[in-house]
């Protein structure tokens, strides 16, 4: 147990279990307060259960409350310890209530037979043995306690709470890269007490953990491992591990190698980019095993992950409970200073709405890149670029915009930084997911395969070298108004949030996941990398509609901005100047727009070549009609 | 064997085998004339071989050419048989050249031990026994011969052939769907004797084979079947079976069901649009069970398949080799009377590329529809619509602007047709794999994307009618020059064609399969829906390079070119008429014959928020950096 954070250890179990006697024996040993919760009972409660009759669950709220407050209290200064039977999981959720990861649960078991023996012969509790039967029947598996059986003498008991609960990690997490590094030094800045592993590669990945904790003073408390086997046993069960290892394979193969040491009900928290449909299969798979598998997508970078990402955990409901405190404690906080974090949907529901998240920054970091082309066409250099976005943030503000500029201040002794990066952009696969996601969901997100499609043409350099001298007779654009820029790309954005929220829609309704797009929006506020003010528009806007296109205000703005986009998308095309994001937007609107479409058209096409049939006009009963051409 | 159509039997085997005895015996019983090939051997070859030495393959060449040509010859007229050892695949290729489906083969089989034998008691051959070893050694295994032991007596040899070459079909068809029936009537036509099968679906698809023969009387020989054994026992060893039934697990269920039937080296050919994925697994699949599969891409709708389609065949060389016959015979013919069907590669690369021909297709229709739309919102009608589009058949004709043209003629009497069908598209998956694989590839087939986008976002068209309510204000272009359009359009086809093959080009590279563009594009120029007059030029132009777009030609068409459709895309932008795939166009190239991209700037961004590193300008080192910005 970390030196400087505290716990209210909660001994449960039904009456008559020796939780008292637990109680005081810990509160000597670690010399911590001991409460018993039956002293801060009302006397209409005490009554009531002395005169054989049950409490329900509207006598025990109050109490409940009172006991949450008094470990809330205890905890500002201090560890202890509170007796209560707690028989439900709705009363723990009181007891425990915004008291985050400072909870630790004992559950004392015995059978019936035991307990009723120990009973008979106790003196001078109120609690009548009729009663027992009735809180058998009640208690709910509390799958995150600690669980130890009465057979063993109190002071066996205390020592095993000692090993278990005050000599073991709350959390593990396996994987120090970049992102998993900064997601320790996090979490473990907040007090929880860690395991972390990494592998042994000979002569490449060696000591990686132990040195990690030697570099900096958080982690002064931290397990290091590079033995899968010890870090395991390291942490209290059950067991809770984030991977943050490389998407793809080598997930599964740190899966494989977790389940020779993992118990029932531990849960892997997968940190990384992988794949939804992957999620979706370890999901099974690991439910096979009784394992609890969350697929959580993390955004915001390095110095995100360090500070506090938006974290978007899917899979099952109870896994994510189990790990809930953890994850909210290290997300960033909202304006409300709620965490960027909330429980996405069942599957691999995480792990899909950042996939669509990444694919929204694609299109984003597209349409900077194109305003700075455009610019760069006029003949402005990077600091007046950067001056004439620093303006731009008074009405549309965004982390993307704000590291652009910085970007584009950004000189060394040869120069501008952004003059000396060849112009070949990467990409790690999320923005081609999404793209293949769209394109099979039947749903039109054209400016991320648009930003997608920009990055995978300036791979090409070579060949553009080549067309270069074939072609190119210099692009010319003599004037373009700043004002119209901005709009443009405010509409455009405005599109592409459109679009990605869309898709977000559509695989909801397709996979049944349920997606709240207002939570969703909002955990992005903070924390990852879309974050902007349009994006806190968003929130309140998903509250009211699953368009943001049918909100009034939007209509309004957007109605406003066409213009400019439609100006300068016309002047970079007659200019030369490739904006093909731009334009996405531009005949998106257009064609959305537009009740008519040329589909028509097509039908017939199709018809008249492959027979495939069309629908008519003035026909509603879904009737189709194929022609003789 | 049909009425009229005549067959060449080449009876073959080592000398002694008995091919004479057999040769003469069917030529009585079918009243047609045998020739010896011995017969026909020069003086020189004559002589070589009585003086005990081995004939070499240039000795045989013009003796195996005298054949072939006496058999063409025969075969104007009669059906006839040619005995001749034939022991090598490239003998048998020059016997058998021109001479398409024509050609039965017979091999007698006998032991070393059973032949020599026969030859010690045989008198006045001039063949010394000392080569009989060496004919053995020669043999090379005849995989689409008619295998025949010649232990059984000279009657029971006779009836053999008589029963499997002259009773069974050569071909066998499954799947009677539009494209089955119109390939089985192509077939058919062209004197081939087939077997049909189609499913019995109680209630729903009943005699479906019978029925069908009994409509058409080119079909009258046809054996038509719903029961798969006796289908499969119809057919003539190794079997060659083309499946027209549904892509998807409708091939899987079919396949299974003929591997009860089914005896080694048999063929199954899927003719139709399965996935290259599904084609690599099948063939695999098969190889394991010793059955060839030959993946063949089919284009040509209704009309094409039975006039004469396109024909891509993927897979093993020699399988398609047992095939290619049967193919070539029913594909188009190119201007120089060749088939519309070439060889194409190994493994799933003939439905890959069919993929690739539906992509171009996507966004060929989608170009048409886009410059229809133009049109009507000038405010023309749909026949002034096809005397514009007639006018462009002299320099930019296709199969699409011409049933296009007939589609915007077409009247009923609630006036023109296409007024009448509802602008909602549908898709059958194959632009949607396009865009996949392009994203998977990392290759920037733009086009072919917004042609699939356009079509998703036709399909919404509840919501555009509602967004037209809250957004529409008309779109509005007074003036459209009609040769800047035709003009757009010419351009735009480049680059569409161009990111079409270039997707195929990386293909190759990437899956090593050696894809032959220009072969591919000539195949095109004829029977499949994507033909057109520029595919012609494509044809010489990809004897040159695999990037059209290096083609002096092309570069100066493109420049003459640019500037209209720059023009275009800037009206319809500004006046509100959505031209996704033209604007698509114009970017790409806008992008592509540029030496700078923006795409530095996204480096820029992806190492400043997640320390992904970038590469400089002036290194060319392959070095990555890192800035602490």
């Amino acid at each position: 147990m970390s030196d400087n954070k505290t716990f209210v250890i909660f001994i449960i179990g039904v009456s008559g279990v020796g939780k008292s006697t637990i109680g005081n024996l810990l509160s000597k040993e670690f010399s911590i307060p001991y409460f018993d919760g039956d002293d801060f009972h009302s006397k209409e409660n005490v009554k009531k259960m002395s005169e054989g009759q049950s409490l329900n669950d509207k006598d025990r709220q109050g109490w409940l409350l009172i006991l949450n407050q008094l470990a809330k209290d205890q905890i500002k200064t201090n560890s202890c310890i509170i007796a209560c039977s707690a028989l439900k999981e709705s009363y723990r959720d009181l007891l425990s209530k915004g008291l985050k990861t400072n909870v630790k649960w004992v559950l004392l078991e015995g059978s019936y037979d035991q307990i009723l023996e120990r009973l008979k012969i106790r003196k001078g509790h109120y609690m009548p043995e009729s009663l027992l039967k009735s809180q058998f029947e009640t208690l709910e598996n509390p799958v995150n306690a600690l669980k130890i059986d009465i057979s063993s003498t109190p002071f066996e008991i205390v020592e095993t709470i000692k090993n278990e609960i005050f000599k073991k990690s709350e959390f593990g997490l396996i994987g120090l890269g970049v992102m998993g590094k900064s997601l320790s030094r996090n979490l473990a800045s907040k007090g929880i007490q860690l395991s972390l592993f990494n592998r042994h590669v000979k002569g490449k990945e060696e000591n990686i953990a132990i040195n990690f904790k030697n570099e900096f003073s958080e982690l002064s408390e931290v397990l290091p491992f590079d033995d899968m086997e010890a870090f395991v046993n390291s942490l209290q069960r059950p067991r809770k591990i984030m991977l943050m290892v490389n998407a793809g394979k080598t997930v599964d193969v740190v899966i494989d190698n977790l389940l020779l040491y993992l118990s029932e009900n531990d849960v892997i928290i997968d940190g990384g980019n992988s794949h939804f449909d992957d999620t979706n299969r370890r999901i099974n798979f690991l439910k096979s095993k009784n394992i609890n598998f969350v697929g959580a997508g993390v955004s915001g970078g390095e110095e995100g992950a360090l500070k506090g990402p938006s974290i978007m955990p899917g899979g099952d409901r109870n896994a994510y409970k189990l790990v809930q405190p953890y994850l909210e404690t290290i997300a960033a906080k909202d304006k409300n200073n709620l965490p960027c974090c909330t429980y996405i949907g069942k599957s691999g529901s995480g792990h899909f709405i950042k996939m669509v998240h990444n694919g929204i920054e694609y299109a984003e970091m597209q349409l900077l890149a194109e305003v700075y082309f455009v610019f760069r066409s006029l003949g402005k250099n990077p600091d007046q670029i950067a001056n004439l976005l620093q303006d731009w943030k008074a009405t549309t503000d965004s982390f993307l915009l704000e590291i652009t500029i910085n970007i584009l201040r950004k000189k060394d002794n040869e120069g501008w930084l952004i003059d000396q990066i060849l112009d070949k952009a990467g990409n790690k696969g999320t923005g081609n997911w999404t793209t293949v996601t769209t394109a099979q969901l039947g749903v039109p997100s054209t400016m991320i395969a648009s930003a997608l499609f920009a990055r995978y043409l300036s791979a090409f350099k070579e060949e553009r070298v080549k067309m270069s001298k074939l072609y190119f007779d210099g692009s010319s654009i003599s004037k373009i108004n700043n004002d119209d820029l901005l709009k443009a790309y405010q509409l455009a954005r405005l599109i592409n949030h459109h679009q990605g929220f869309k898709l977000l829609h559509e695989a909801s309704k397709s996979y049944q996941w349920d997606l709240n797009l207002s939570e969703i929006a909002r955990i992005w506020t903070n924390g990852c990398i879309i974050r902007s003010t349009l994006m806190e528009d968003l929130t309140e806007i998903f509250k009211k509609t699953n368009n943001l296109l049918f909100d009034q205000k939007i209509i309004h703005q957007i109605k406003n901005l066409k213009e400019s986009i439609s100006k300068i998308v016309s002047q970079c095309v007659l200019g030369g100047i490739a904006i093909p994001c731009f334009s996405e937007a531009i005949n998106f609107l257009n064609a959305y727009i537009n009740q008519s479409s040329p589909a028509n058209l097509i039908q017939a096409q199709r018809d008249y070549f492959g027979a495939h049939t069309y629908q008519k006009n003035n026909d509603s009963s879904d009737k189709y009609y194929h022609t003789n051409w």
